[in-house]
């Protein structure tokens, strides 16, 4: 019912019912769509903000990406209405609305395209979804079939949603010369100084086709009459009405007529986006539609854009679900990450800078770039902002108002992985101007401000202010008085600082690095000190000297952040290690992942804040939070812990089987941002996917596959071989691409070996030490493995 | 299909589907429902910005009350599943979600209730829908009769929307001990200072019910299955699932097991709204379902509360349908108004006081200190603020952010009504302070700093500036640049010069009486001078010196507004007015009313502003705008046009004949914003309600009625009777309620008078003029009008 195509190209569902909101999602340079399995569509695009071209049925708010976003009976989609001419039967694909159980049903989620093949009443219906590489719209392809005996006389009436969209402005007509519907509204303002920037908005909603519709119906109303979105009045008619919309609800529906011999087949292709004016649309269908096969070179270059963004490591291990996820949807995901910026203008700075280390992977130049421009928005102080504005008109929102305080302590995190995949040291004696532009400095100058700050930012006993949040954005009551104090923070500081150490050692200033280790040492010390309960690390102390996150809490008792990064900074001693390490296992481990907290808050408390309002389970609150889960199995790797980091690496994925899947509700094609959580507390609802792909976790797995689990992080000199797989694995084989060679990495457990052992071409290398690689040149590599 | 009740207690309609988006609106102290005929409902109360209990299945924008208001299968509601248990067969009532065609069905709108009965598969439903006066909820009773000959066993499913509360935090869950549903939510905010008051929120919604149900479901998603909105999965189960909502939509459905015998019936009450907590809830259901019969009680009462906002005339003409509109409707719309303030905490300065001209007809003390509360927001120079805060948390929102210039002109005009209807000069003479309580002054003083203002707030032609906006708010870019002026604004400042030199006049002050008589005359002069095109008044010049809503434009090209106001004003002179009257007949007048102005905008004029952007015949742009068009049907009435002022009147009050209704597609017991415009442009679409009920229109119609059609303004003295009666009636009668004093007015046709002769019981008044009136006493008044 779920499975991977056996090229690795497709995940496949068998049922639309199974698995109901089963996703993919295409993204391109300017927009994205999620696509549900069932006809559901979410898609938004820049001009400069998010902004939509398929609407809801009402006014929507303007708002962040929602998880568990929930889908309704005229929820925007893309559907397809069949109806057999003679019976008068009426189905529709993929699923929604006629919602008509077909005899046979692929979901497809590919890299590049979605596809689906729907066989209802001996008719095969088959659909894909592609996007061109730089335009915003939809390219969809749609072919009949008469798989039956008999000579079958069919309607078809492809159904685009366009939706409620202004209360200003809007309306939608069939426009013969384009072939196609516009849809047309004005984004509704009210001050005049607006007015210059809504008028260059894509304020139309086009579907264009190849072939000449027999009729068509833009006005959503008149379409559905009193059947409804399930069984559209219009739809029993002969024929469409050819209506319009006036400052009704639009819609884009056209009607194809058919009549195929058995066996016979059409094809039909859509495409269906916001536009500016009606010049616009009329370019876009002569470059798409005209002379030149202009759709189905878009498909190509789409497929190659996306084929770009290929990782650095290909698997071969006893474990193919792992393999099929790490090879093809995992840099997949990092990939829309570092591409689009998580479709806003103001990303979070911590966001954009892991989401940058993720591309450290795939595409460094736009790593380096990042890291450039992140740091052209520091402080002179030191301090970085809590987001990066991308564009010029954008300002900072949301959260992005709210003030944080862990911001500095990604840069050496994130840069670590850049230089060590790169080697580009010469990165940190770029110049750079601070905010404002009245300073510069190189980037060493910039990293060093940054530890700087965070040294300062720090009450009396050496603990890092909260202020209204670090990482864990709705822990926003901790410390607004500015006394309150970050568990996490202290400790990721001490781990920013050794980490530092370690690019100030490697790029000549060993005095410099000294003098970082000396504060990373001091900080852990004060972690110690002061947030060690017994059994596990604190989470804070609030403004009014409560430390919590401890043992007599009776919720929020254990935070997994301050754990894992206190294997990171070193904080844990060996008996630490082993007490926090048991304490995760027994207190947040369920069988989704490792929860962020737990137990989950039920209510309101004050001196800790949003977070212990939010639903319990969800999002920050309890839920198996997979980017604090990355980072605690990346900590785990960096300890040796190889066995409990590969448990809750795998709890990661859906699968491998299809009751695991079914109960996280999604296909493994991407890493959600959580699972639901407070699995102790609310068994029947743990484990449910938030299908919300925008997550920092993917950079963290990514690194924990490469520096942790198959041990090839990079160093100045080469490859440091340092594998931890799990005991059951006999062998491995990883093809790694690496500062433009290619090595062929083969990990083989050897009884006769006492120590890991690896050879270069067939000669031992020192230390496990591979250097001297030329890019363009391909090596061999044996790891040799004690049992 | 659609007539009123003999006793005009209600309007009905008897189809659910001849006139889909009829509709009722109910409304208390706190909140306001708007009822559609097939189950859809929008509800909002305040605590203290407009918020709502029952959502869309998405997140919605928050925003003003929108017009044109689309309906979709999910759409909020209030409905009624039944299930014949020995078929299987299930239909909905009122009609949605199932739209199972009943026998038979009524939707009556009544002042204090709403109700249905519907007939389906021999089940009669009778559900009806009331508040309480004081409590935010809505009070349901549903009764099930047994029509048919045979036992019936049945299962009834009341099922009211919750919908997307929050995507901080929601669930929901049946309550054992309160009996009915609880569904919690957090109000989402970020910032840390929003907490005290998103803490006080009414964060949950119930349903409580008097009967003790079989089985419930809470959670939306499972409740519906695969069956749909139209035919719920959990319905065709022999029983609910007692299911729980945990960050999935809720939905409060109860289910009822019946068993009748022919004949037999079950009643059934249901309390739906907002609350704070449990607790909350337990009084609740202490109050309406406890020992003594709360819920009929609070039925009662919310019926005497309707009937306080009686107005002060009862009316009897040869037209069946005014009068039911006048005695019943028109009163309760105005009452809304001022009770409510249209549900915001910072109406608009100009909707305020013109709301509250109205409440002068019904609650004279209401109005009296509405206008003492706008004055104590009056800036000292006189100007008056875009809105007025009604709540120490209010802010000025929305199109309130936008500077408008008309504020001032509304004060005398507005007082005017009062002082007619009450006398009560000594308003005048309070002392109010000035925002921000520095300086104070009288009521008078206020009121000549406000024409003050309006005289300096001109260019050096005489001609008041527009600024963003006057009372037409989209208008927005005729004058940024502080140069651009409206011609409407400068002939209602005449207006409202001469409006106050009357007043000043009958309070003991000729000489200001003088002076403003004077600047009314200077600017009746410069309106000539500059605004006249010819056949009719422009509607401004901008700021680049264009004068537009003129002959030369093609759009635009005369506006309603500046036109009236030139009657009212006395700026036009005979020729003049004659010119005005029939280019406006011609060029505004459609068969729905007439427009606000022709032709529509089709496209955006940087010059002119926002208003062209608007869609074509909507709203502002040339929509039969009520408002405007109560202007000049009063305009007509003082100019003694009561042929053409009575036409129009009629036109605007949907009826009498069910086509008529039917193309606006609204029940008569409202008067909306608009109908749709455009009529020449886009005839199709022309004549459609807004089913918006705020509007300004309603003051002015009734102004019309007493002042124009009936001729029964007040005095000093008392009553000078000059009654316009349109040519084809031969009588009418009047009740007039009159600083407490009751008169019975007959009006008759008489071949022998010359002029109007009025007898005030039996005795002729001199002038035409009742006085001497006392409170608490009736009179019989005969008023012969020459045939």
């Amino acid at each position: 019912m779920i499975t991977a195509t056996e090229d690795n190209e497709y995940y496949e569902l068998t049922s639309p019912t199974a698995l109901p909101k089963a996703s993919g999602f295409l993204w391109n340079e300017k927009m994205m769509i999620h696509m549900n399995c069932r006809g559901y569509a979410v898609a938004q695009y820049m001009q400069p903000e998010p902004a939509k071209y398929s609407h809801a049925p009402n006014l929507e708010a303007k708002t962040f990406m929602q998880p568990e976003q929930p889908y309704y009976a005229h929820h925007p989609g893309r559907f397809l209405y069949v109806k057999d001419e003679e019976s008068g039967e009426i189905f529709s694909a993929p699923y929604e609305p006629v919602r008509a159980l077909p005899e046979q049903y692929t979901f497809a989620v590919g890299k590049h395209d979605i596809l689906w093949k729907i066989r209802n009443r001996d008719i095969l219906i088959e659909m894909s979804l592609s996007l061109p590489k730089d335009d915003t719209m939809e390219l969809w392809r749609v072919k009949v079939t008469n798989l039956s005996p008999n000579r079958r006389k069919l309607s078809l009436y492809p159904y685009y949603t366009v939706g409620y969209m202004s209360w200003m402005n809007q309306s939608g007509e069939y426009n013969e010369q384009l072939q196609g519907i516009v849809c047309s509204s004005i984004t509704p303002y009210q001050k005049y100084q607006d007015y210059s920037k809504v008028k260059e908005m894509n304020d139309k909603t086009f579907l264009l086709a190849d072939r000449r519709p027999a009729a068509w119906e833009v006005n959503h109303e008149a379409f559905e009459g009193e059947g409804g979105i399930a069984s559209p009045s219009a739809i029993h008619r002969e024929e469409l009405a050819k209506g319009e919309a006036r400052y009704e609800t639009p819609v884009a529906v056209l009607q194809y007529r058919l009549d195929l011999e058995p066996g016979a087949e059409e094809s039909y292709r859509f495409l269906f986006g916001p536009a500016h004016n009606e010049e616009q649309i009329a370019g876009i269908k002569q470059k798409y539609f005209g002379g030149e096969d202009g759709f189905a070179a878009a498909e190509r270059e789409y497929e190659e854009y996306v084929a770009e963004g290929r990782g650095c490591i290909e698997i071969a291990t006893p474990d193919a679900d792992l393999d099929n996820f790490v090879n093809h949807w995992l840099p997949r995901q990092m990939y829309y990450h570092g591409k689009t910026n998580r479709l806003t203008t103001d990303p979070q700075t911590r966001n954009y800078l892991q989401d940058n280390m993720g591309m450290s992977y795939i595409a460094p130049d736009i790593a380096r770039n990042a890291f450039l421009t992140a740091l052209s928005q520091q402080e002179a102080s030191g301090e970085m902002p809590d987001g990066i504005i991308l564009h010029k008109d954008a300002e900072l929102k949301y959260i992005n108002q709210v003030p944080h305080t862990d911001h500095c302590i990604w840069l050496p995190v994130c840069l670590s992985t850049y230089l060590d995949e790169t080697n580009d040291y010469s990165l940190l004696e770029e110049t750079v101007p601070y905010v404002g532009g009245k300073e510069s400095g190189t980037v060493r100058e910039h990293v060093d401000r940054a530890m700087n700050w965070l040294i300062q930012a720090r009450d009396e006993r050496g603990l890092n202010y909260i202020n209204q949040g670090d990482w864990c954005d709705p822990m926003n009551m901790v410390g607004p008085k500015g006394k309150g104090v970050s568990g996490w923070l202290t400790i990721a500081t001490a781990y920013a600082f050794s980490t530092w150490a370690d690019i100030c050692e490697r790029s000549g200033k060993p005095e410099v690095a000294r003098q970082y280790r000396l504060a990373a040492e001091e900080t852990n010390a004060v972690a110690n000190e002061y947030l060690w309960d017994g059994e596990w690390y604190a989470r804070g102390i609030t403004d009014d000297n409560v430390l919590f996150g401890i043992s007599t809490d009776k919720e929020g008792r254990i935070f997994l952040n301050p754990q894992g990064w206190a294997l990171m900074s070193g904080a844990a001693d060996e008996t630490k290690r082993k007490k926090l390490i048991q304490t995760v296992a027994e207190q947040l481990e369920s069988p989704y992942g490792v929860e962020k907290l737990a137990p989950s808050y039920t209510s309101m408390r004050e001196d800790v804040g949003r977070v212990t309002q939010k639903h319990p389970g969800s999002a920050e609150n309890g839920a198996v939070y997979n980017h604090a889960a990355a980072f605690y199995i990346y900590a785990l790797y960096l300890t040796g812990e190889q066995e409990n980091a590969f448990r809750l690496l795998r709890k990661m994925i859906p699968g491998p089987d299809a009751e695991d899947i079914l109960r996280r509700g999604q296909l493994p094609v991407f890493i959600p941002n959580y699972y639901r959580g407070a699995y102790r507390q609310y068994p029947k609802t743990a484990g449910r996917s938030s299908h919300l792909f925008n997550t920092g976790t993917v950079p963290w797995v990514y690194r924990s596959l490469i520096d942790g689990l198959f041990g090839l992080q990079g160093t100045p000199e080469g490859i440091r071989v340092r594998p931890q797989l799990p005991a059951e694995w006999q062998k491995a084989a990883v093809k790694r691409r690496f500062r433009g060679a290619e090595l062929k990495v083969t990990f083989k457990r050897e009884p006769e070996v006492k120590a890991v052992e690896v050879y270069l071409d067939g000669i031992l290398a020192e230390n496990g030490l591979i250097k001297d690689m030329q890019a363009g040149t391909a090596y061999e590599v044996l790891v040799k493995i004690p049992q």
